[in-house]
């Protein structure tokens, strides 16, 4: 039986967030990636320029042994669709992971599957994360049994190399690694609030859709 | 007017050498982002299981600001479609910057656009990129002219965030690491041929598509 790892698509999800930890986990042995909705067909981005192609309905998709949650702004929507959620909880039952990225993790939260957990998200909405019930942590990935929640966007891609470890064995995550270059040189050194300049991070949380709730 | 830039899609490119750049170049001022094809609809992906749409045919659009070749196996098949190679050429003629991820770099060489350049691939493709008349550095991203070139799959990022600060200046560029979170912490050190077991080097080495051509 190939693992079958199900990428959940919403309207306005953010697409590195989804195809980061993709181009990790599609290369564990063995694997077979759905890209899921609540309908087939392409699902938009959160600039309304790029689409994902969602092949399986979430209706066909009962038992995948990995779920991954991506965020962008069309999680809000989703907090309050409640078929969403029940998929959320029922995969859940059989998962033997159940991942998110960025405000994914919210959606998890919601579904009440990180209450009393360690878990993260996106720096702007860990205090939503707190506020839904789990316990946020500012580790960029964090694993508490088989959850394993990301920070922001780019994050994915740790947490989907550090899933490939975790399963398959350091060698082939190390392999995978290798076979994507992943020997990230980021030219500035502003990816988290603790190391942007303080007017920035005061900036975006005046601004943050997560902010007077 | 905006700042367009068109992302090419072919059958079987690798879908983080796309979607890598594309989340930090789609935060430029005033971007607009075309995801272009010789057809519009869903291009499938190397390992054929995700599919990006293309909206605009290589016909439509004529004039982007910044071009994007992703690279990937299907790069192969259009080192021999002339009418994709007359698209570069023709592009690259009023484009300010002309740029590759991963074997991409192989398509802009075999158009002609990369003759006695400094550029960069896929580190298994090295040799086939000097071949087609480029000089390979080993760096991450190199930039010579309005030519910016980045190494294997998830280098695009670095590229990407590279080209924001050319075009809109560092302030911005850290704001956008900072909203993308772009502080990555791989859980391995194994992302380049210097740095990853040299049984590993030699094992994808020896079953490289680059070899005995």
């Amino acid at each position: 039986m190939p693992t079958q790892i199900a990428v959940l698509l919403f309207d306005r999800f953010t697409a590195l967030d989804a195809v980061g930890p993709y181009e990790m986990l599609c290369r564990l042995p063995d694997a077979e990636v759905v890209f899921v909705a609540e309908q087939t067909g392409p699902v938009r981005n959160d600039r309304d320029e790029l689409s994902l192609v969602a092949t399986r309905t979430v209706g066909e998709v009962t038992a995948p042994d990995i779920v991954l949650v991506p965020g962008g702004p069309g999680q809000d929507a989703q907090m309050r669709n409640g078929s969403l959620l029940d998929w959320l909880r029922a995969v859940d039952v059989t998962s033997t992971w159940t991942t998110s990225v960025c405000t994914g993790s919210l959606l998890l939260a919601a579904a009440g599957l990180l209450k009393g957990r360690e878990a993260t998200s996106h720096w702007l909405a860990l205090e939503e994360l707190e506020r839904l019930g789990a316990r946020p942590t500012g580790r960029r990935v964090v694993t508490d049994g088989k959850y394993v929640t990301a920070a922001g966007v780019s994050s994915g891609i740790d947490m989907g190399l550090t899933l490939v470890g975790r399963l398959a064995g350091d060698e082939h995550a190390r392999a995978v690694q290798l076979l994507t270059e992943y020997n990230p040189q980021p030219p500035y050194d502003a990816g988290s609030p603790l190391k942007a300049p303080a007017h920035l991070v005061d900036e975006f949380r005046a601004k943050s859709r997560f902010v007077l709730r």
